[in-house]
């Protein structure tokens, strides 16, 4: 694993570079593998007919972690994977993704990762990817990550996402189908600056009676970046579902959130708010009266919106 | 006029049938003019160029409601109307449109009112429609109002529009661009039955500093009816824009809402938020034990909502 590897890993899954990964872990570095562990009861191999790898993790598995973080270490990678996880009944794990893509050059890179989850029933699952970019090149980072997850009765995904710099341009997709008493959280958190651009795109199907959704964006749009927000649950069943998109905007950015929700049955219950706006003055005062300086207001404000 | 419009305009006007309208009117009935009549202040012509009228309010009138509801009165028609109303600079007045539609045989009719308000800065208008069909006909009764606005500075335009019963299919087209100061409301409520159709579009651009927008949807969805409604605010300026749909379904009714804001400027301040459901069980409860068949809380709880 080459040394921009062992940075990004840091930024983007705890990674200590003294004591690795502890359990099952598969390093993705550029397009490659640097690195494999399986655990007892996660096992991990490669695909055969395309680039990737299925993630096998064993009924009853509890507290465990297995990471799977991608990078992206130079310009000129173009790198598209599928990863596929079967999480087994009354597993309760948590999986760390994220990627990071480090640019050096004028040319651009980009991951393409392409994620779908099925857990079994009863199963838990806490999905963390953080996404970032870095490096002194001129050249575009950007990550575009889709996500599949399909829950089967009483099963649980919780999804937190996260974006904070560095990142060109993402095209960002979340598609669930939920299952009967199933549930799926998603909390997302982006930042974008300059001319970045960041489309998120949630389509979630409540099918199974009971099932719900909570699906929460939160976003700065800095400089002139401009982000896009869609989501969209259809209740098909008796189920709630719940969206929210808040956003603040600074300088020129600009962010449009679309929601779309549809009741196909008489028992589904869907809520949606949102709100885009800059900082409020009277915030800013008030931390500016407390001594700090505007600028520090302003980063003490954002960091507690995207806590 | 023939009867079935009198009946008409009553239900869409509050007509009286002895004593007719007071002060400026026009009454389209079928494709044709059954009656009209200007005021000092408002001056009522037929356009030369395509079917319809100009409605001009003198700068400064207040006080002044002016009547142009539109009646289809059998099965075959297919009416569409241009209505263009130019208000003065600080005029205020009412303006009551409104149609129904009667259909007594097989065949389908249809109204499409294209109505455009300019008003002059300083103007205020509440514009009040109702829509309406009747008719033991079995065929279709359409209605599809296209309403544009542009509001010059500090000018307010109100519009309340209700569909009450009785329409089968209908479009509804509104777009404003709100300038300096100016402020429009839009206050929508609908309710569907049996196999209708109803789709509500609000399009409005912000584009004067300090401009407003409010646009409010309350929609009950019963029998196998189905709802799509879409809102979108493009908040360009410094603005306030505030979108809200509430929707009851019952039966096997289904609501869609995609509401869509964008916020183009650092001082856009732009707020949504969208609930479908059905109605709770516990007001239900609670009505039924002050005495009321479920039948009769369930009509007391939906004419609460659409009050």
């Amino acid at each position: 694993m080459n040394d921009i590897t062992k940075q990004l890993l840091s930024l983007i899954s705890d990674f200590d570079p003294e004591t690795g990964f502890t359990g099952a872990f598969n390093i993705r570095e550029d397009t490659g593998c640097a690195g494999r562990q399986n655990s007892r009861n996660i096992e991990i191999s490669s695909k055969s007919d395309k680039p990737g790898i299925d993630i096998r993790v064993k009924p009853g598995t509890k507290g465990e972690t297995v990471y799977i973080p991608a990078c992206v270490t130079h310009s000129k990678v173009d790198d598209l994977v599928y990863n596929d996880f079967y999480i087994g009944a009354g597993a309760d794990v948590v999986v760390v993704a994220g990627c990071g893509v480090h640019i050096d050059g004028e040319e651009s890179s980009q991951h393409n990762g392409i994620h779908r989850f099925y857990l079994e029933p009863g199963a838990r699952v806490l999905y963390r990817e953080k996404h970032i970019g870095t490096g002194e090149g001129s050249g575009q980072r950007i990550i575009n990550p889709q996500t599949y997850v399909e829950l089967q009765e009483g099963s649980y995904l919780e999804m937190d996402t996260t974006q904070i710099k560095g990142v060109d341009s993402t095209q960002r997709l979340t598609t669930g189908v939920v299952g009967l008493r199933a549930r799926l959280v998603v909390r997302e958190k982006l930042m974008t600056h300059g001319e970045q651009y960041a489309e998120t795109n949630f389509e979630v199907d409540l099918n199974g009676e009971d099932s719900g959704a909570d699906l929460i964006s939160r976003s700065v749009a800095k400089g002139r970046s401009k982000q896009l927000f869609r989501s969209r649950i259809n209740g098909n069943v008796r189920c709630t579902g719940h969206s929210a998109c808040d956003a603040i905007i600074m300088d020129e950015g600009t962010v449009s959130a679309i929601p779309e929700l549809t009741a196909n049955d008489l028992d589904a219950a869907l809520i949606h708010e949102a709100a885009i706006g800059k900082i409020a003055g009277e915030q800013l005062t008030k931390l500016m009266t407390l001594g700090l300086t505007a600028e520090e207001a302003e980063a003490k404000i954002i960091e507690g919106f995207l806590k």
